[in-house]
């Protein structure tokens, strides 16, 4: 047999598995019984608004031939994102700086391929967005974890990166961040940023949650000097599946990028360009959406802090609630299966995200459908 | 400033360019003057096929949510594109070893990742399609290149591998190719593959002009031991810009390229995987495609063949003329920047495809509308 690369043993996106045993579970389950509720992914519950749906359906059966875009993205849709700064942030982004890709996960190995070279170690905090790593390394870049505090609400802090030497050569932050579900408030995002400065430290905000914040305002690196800003329609704007997100570059990076994604994309869907582009135009249902989330976040957070998951993060953003179980487990993996067995709640055990602590953490997504996060608040709140 | 990395040096896709530099002549033209004829990208003159858009909008308007797919694609699509390899090849391919990419693009990374260690040889003929080599380079993986023979039309052979001590650790091929247009007949393609199995060397077959073949049958590397297959939907099916395609791997890397999926795509895009399955229902209407571009191959032949265009390579599939045009000039860039300008054709300069040979060499694409190449035909010949 041939070998294969080392990337062939990079590890599985775990919280990929709990879906597959909730779906075989789910499908084993007799005629009428309660249905197993899903907490483990984070994937809104309400499909794509109905105007972007609307968009697609008119360009399909009328003129559009649905061809490569340029490289960079649809022109008009890199226009609406430039004013979506102006809209939601208050800043001008020149949209020659924004490239549209495949979901943020189109954007990352790019990204980093423009802004790095093998060896270069990049700074991240745990618990984090497993794929980071999992990139970084496919690419010969180091990963450098950061043991995040609950004190710091799981983020970096310029405390934690002093203690590189040297500093690295990039900081990848998310606020709100995924597993956590926590924010770099304006002046803790403000000091990274200067850190970052001072170093000479690239760095790259992932900003894919933005919109779903709840008490705490957004921060955004697009008006960072240097700094590079991945971001989504997956989360806020419900878009998942079309694969379609963005990047907000430094002038000088804006041919790279674009020569990379010549090469590496030759652009991303077109027909999610349109949708996306249409989303901008939604957000009256979208608004809705975050009605619900809240409700879901209220009700969870009163039931779970009266129960046995009282450890919880403070639920500033994104759709997560990330629990300390350490008082009821050291195998968050058998616990969440357990969870999963007895109660009917599917969940992701926390190694996935930090491998230092994550057997005692656990993450709850709450983007499902109201009444299914109510019933979960339940079974959990039940659960011994 | 701070530093990019070295990928950010990276070279265009040249062709791109002409691109941008077509349409912008386009737009300067006078109202009523001839058009500007498009010979310079791969990219079909019709759209998706009628009933894939349906499918989409009736999808779109009625219960999908467009959610996540599973990483390695909706089972369904799978299972349509294994049953095609029985239809089109008579073999039989286990569903189970196909996984959907976000088009050849979206494959080619995460293959490479999967297949070899940084500072692996891949052998590939020149001339070829640009992306194979910058994709590898920016993997930290060497590409060798073999200055393939007009007497072997262009094709890598067991000859030229013969030379390479130690022999590579990859070998990829291409047929139809691109920019060459030519095919390895059967008894070629299996003497590679026997070369490769006695090698030691991972066969990588690109077959995305698979179905654009003319007069020599297909050969296919799905049932070659240890190969992997890349295929898209943007050729044969029309559908570029849905960025949508497939591989077919050898069992022991279908987990690897699952766990790369979900790190570094998540999944391809929900709606154009919809549109692939329904695409299959479509060969009617691809097929007058077919004789579209047989008619447009035919008349262009005859002609340039009567002009200055007669040193054409055997135009066996795909849907590009690669012409050796050394008596008319030395740089093919000036020459075919001269041809836009003053004739009004866009087409490749061959630097893109063979930095040894290319300023050589040009390519011209007849995927366009039948009357506009017919139009581009005389425009070519009466060029000085």
């Amino acid at each position: 047999m041939l070998k294969n690369g080392q990337a062939a043993n990079l590890p599985a996106f775990l919280a990929m598995n709990v879906v597959t045993t909730a779906n075989r579970l789910q499908a084993a389950l007799p005629p009428g019984a309660p249905r197993i509720l899903r907490m483990e992914v984070g994937q809104p519950g309400n499909a794509a608004p109905l105007g972007t749906r609307r968009a697609v359906a008119t360009a399909l059966l009328t003129q559009d031939a649905m061809g490569y875009t340029d490289a960079l993205g649809r022109p008009a849709l890199r226009e609406r994102i430039a004013a979506h700064y102006q809209d939601w942030y208050g800043i001008s982004v020149d949209r020659a700086r924004i490239a549209i890709t495949a979901g943020a996960s189109g954007a990352f190995p790019l990204v980093f391929l423009a802004a790095f070279n093998p060896g270069d170690r990049i700074a991240l905090a745990a618990p984090y967005y497993p794929p980071y790593v999992t990139i970084l390394r496919a690419l010969g870049l180091v990963p450098v974890i950061l043991q995040a505090s609950a004190e710091a609400r799981f983020q970096p802090t310029p405390a934690l990166l002093d203690q590189l030497d040297p500093p690295p050569d990039g900081l990848i932050v998310a606020s709100p961040g995924n597993p956590a579900g926590t924010m770099l408030h304006p002046d803790e995002f403000a000091a990274l940023a200067a850190w970052c400065a001072h170093a000479g430290t690239r760095l790259i905000s992932d900003e894919i949650y933005h919109g779903l914040n709840w008490d705490v305002p957004l921060s955004t690196a697009a008006d960072v000097d240097g700094a590079i800003v991945v971001n989504s329609f997956s989360k806020y704007f419900c878009m998942t599946g079309w694969r379609v997100g963005w990047v907000v570059l430094p002038p000088d990076m804006v041919q790279p990028i674009e020569r990379l994604l010549q090469n590496f994309a030759i652009c991303a869907p077109h027909v999610s360009q349109v949708a996306a582009e249409a989303a901008f135009d939604c957000h009256e249902e979208l608004q809705q959406n975050l009605l619900h989330y809240k409700a879901s976040r209220a009700y969870l957070v009163d039931t779970l802090s009266h129960a046995g998951f009282a450890r919880l993060t403070p639920a500033e953003g994104a759709f997560y609630l990330y629990a300390d179980v350490s008082h009821r487990t050291n195998d968050s993996v058998a616990f969440c299966d357990r969870l999963l067995r007895q109660a009917g709640v599917a969940t992701t055990p926390g190694v996935d995200f930090d491998a230092a602590n994550g057997t005692h953490f656990m993450r709850m997504s709450y983007c499902g459908k109201v009444e299914d996060m109510r019933e979960a608040a339940e079974r959990l709140a039940g659960f011994r």
